[in-house]
Parts: structure tokens; sequence; C-alpha cells
């Protein structure tokens, strides 16, 4: 039987790019399902296949749902194991790349939306908070390709999506990043000419007129 | 050369034990070293071994450092791959544990500091969202003997250690964890049976005691 593969995703969630980019590293066709979640119009399917958090992004597979983005990439590692790993062999080198990617699951998405949403007056507290914590990985980057070494991987996934949010983090945040990070700049173009990466990540410029949006639906000023 | 294996931990900190419960389980010798947490008192260890999150538990492996605990489980469970597997080894069911470890990881912790620390005014807002948390793994558990089936697992490793807070949540949070939670009851009863557990778990008084001295040190009436 063919594996029939289904993503229920918002297209510019940093959490579905990670499963798109996954998908694209193995080289596996599946079918795209767009959720309306700026009309907050949630699909019954998401509802049925992610009963406790209802949240993209789904991967069914043969209708079993697996949900939780970093749990979905280690599960197309798993399955599709014959063909371009995404994490380590070595159980040290996985347990870093999984202590990165938990970083950025943990720190970058909460101190994000603060800055993405500060109003005037929050802007320069929230501004230090997130670049704390992206100047932590900035240094862990050092002078490596890529966070895991020399081999894009299951870390790199984990961050590479919120690439595309940069532009806007630039204009709402008034800062540069590439005087902020600029290893991560480095780091960020070296993923982008990853095919799997580059086909994967939206408009920069789209998630920057989403952001616009979504401080207009909250009342940011 | 023979695996030197250090724990650095706090007695009762669930995550921690979730460590102790696995090296147990897998019958791996190694040297504990307590941190003084109530102390404030953080060795230069643990700065120097966990400069990231300065938390316990760290797993100091032939002198490499492992952090975070839910990596650690998998770390332990691919190093010493030879025995007593803690993740099963089907993908979909590996998912399966990891997705129900992680909620454990990210709403139990949360909810349980804001029932134990609650004010009388806060009490019943915080004991009913501590149950809502509890109640979807008492859903989820249904008539199994473990949460992934007939075997003991990841996601049991991830919640069992709480089992030595129960007491302490019947006492401050003013409910019987047998009439709210029976299933999880009798899970963690099935649980306390496997030597790796009950050995590894402290005497739930003493964590009640704990609660009460960290309550008056915050100034919780």
């Amino acid at each position: 039987m063919a594996d029939e593969v289904v993503l229920l995703n918002f297209w510019c969630s940093p959490f579905g790019l990670r499963v798109r980019i996954s998908l694209a590293e193995k080289g596996i066709k599946y079918e795209y399902k767009e959720e309306d979640l700026m009309g907050n119009k949630k699909s019954p399917l998401l509802l049925e296949m992610n009963p406790v958090h209802k949240k993209v992004p789904v991967l069914i597979h043969n209708g079993k749902p697996i949900c939780e983005s970093l749990i979905i990439v280690q599960y197309i590692d798993e399955v599709w194991s014959d063909r371009s790993p995404l994490l380590p062999s070595d159980p040290c080198q996985r347990a870093q790349a999984r202590f990165w990617a938990d970083y950025v699951d943990r720190k970058i998405d909460d101190s994000q939306s603060k800055l993405l949403l500060a109003t005037k007056e929050e802007q320069e507290a929230a501004k230090k908070s997130f670049l704390d914590v992206l100047k932590l990985l900035e240094e862990e980057l050092g002078h490596k390709a890529y966070f895991g070494g020399d081999k894009f991987d299951f870390s790199d996934i984990a961050f590479v999506p919120y690439y595309c949010f940069f532009k806007t983090y630039e204009i709402l945040g008034k800062f540069k990043m590439e005087e902020e990070c600029p290893r991560i700049i480095a780091w960020a173009k070296k993923c982008m000419e990853k095919e799997s990466v580059f086909k994967s990540l939206p408009d920069p410029q789209k998630v920057y007129e989403l952001f616009v949006e979504v401080r207009k639906k909250f009342g940011v000023e």
C-alpha cells in the first residue's frame, strides 16, 4: 500500500514549516490542507485529529494522526529511516540536537509574540528579552556551519522556519538582525541554499503583512 | 573503560526522578550528587554543566553533560539500548509516548505550582485548572494498564514521579485524588509495583513538609 500522508497546517506556522522541511528532506509526497486560523475556523478534521491541543501541524499518516512538530519530525525520521537522516546517529549528538530544538521551542515563540504584539511602552523590554534568547543561539552557533556542526539537522529544522519572520522582527522591533546576530544570518543563508528550506519558507513580506493584520486584530498601536 | 555516570539532582524534582527511574530500569550504577536548591546554592558544577538553564537534572556521562529530563531519558535509552527499552519500537507508538510525556511536561508542573502556591482566594480556580489537566490524563489512560498499553514506558516515566506529590495535592488542594482520578491512582499503584519506581520515589510526607516550607518562603497563607 502506498503511504497516504496529509499535513494540516497554517501557511506560516514555524511548527508546520518544520514538518514541511522534513518531508521535503525525505522526498515524501503529501496532501497539504490549509487551516483558516486567522478566520478562527478550525476544521472538524483538525479538532478530530488533535483533540488535546487543537493546533496545527498535524501529520496524518495512513489515517493515524501525529501531533506536535518536533515529535512529527522525529516520527518522519524514524518511519523513513532509509534516507536523509534528520537526527545524528550518535546518542550524545542526538541529545544536543534535541536540547537546542527544545530551547527554540520553549523560548523563541513566547518572546517573539511579546515582541511582535508589544505596545510602544512595552517595546524596549520585549526587544531586550527577545535578543537575549537569540544571542544565546548566536553564541552556540559560533563558527559552525550548522548548530550540530557540519551537517544540517534537527536543531536547524527547529529554528530555520523563523527566518521568514526576521523581516517582521526588524520592522516591528526596530533593529537589524545582521547587526545583532550576524552568525545567525550567515547560518540562515546557508540553510536557504537547501531546496527543502527555500521551497518551504513563505515570502517574508507576506509574514510581515500578516502581523500588521494580527496587531490590528489585537488592537495594538 | 567503565562508564562514569553522575547525576546532579534535587531529591524530589519530578524531572530528576524520571532520570533515576530510567537508570534503575536499565540497571546503571551512578554517583548521585544532591543540589541544595532550597538554600539557593547551585553548585559550580551544575552551573558549568547546564549553563543555559542552570537546572537539575543533569546527567554527566564520561564527562559530557546531558540536560533536560526527557532528553536524558531518551539518551539513556539510546546508549544502553541492549536492555529494558524505555520507548516502544514502533514509530507511531513512540510518537504517542512522546506526545503524552510532552503533555505532562508542559501542563502538570505549571498548574501544580499554581495549586500548591495558591492563596485562599486563588485556590478554587487553581484546583479546577489542575484537575482539568489531570482529567485529560485520566481519560487517556482509560482501562489500559499503562499509558502506552500493556508496557511501562516513556510516558509513564514522565508522569509517575508526580505520584509522590499526590498527598500534597490532597492536603493543600482539599480534594481526594481517588475520587477525582481513580484510574490514575490504579495506574500509579501498578507503577509502584516496579522496583525502579518505588525505590526512586521519596516519602510523600517529606514532599508535603517541603511544600509547607516553600509556601512559608513565598509568604503564602
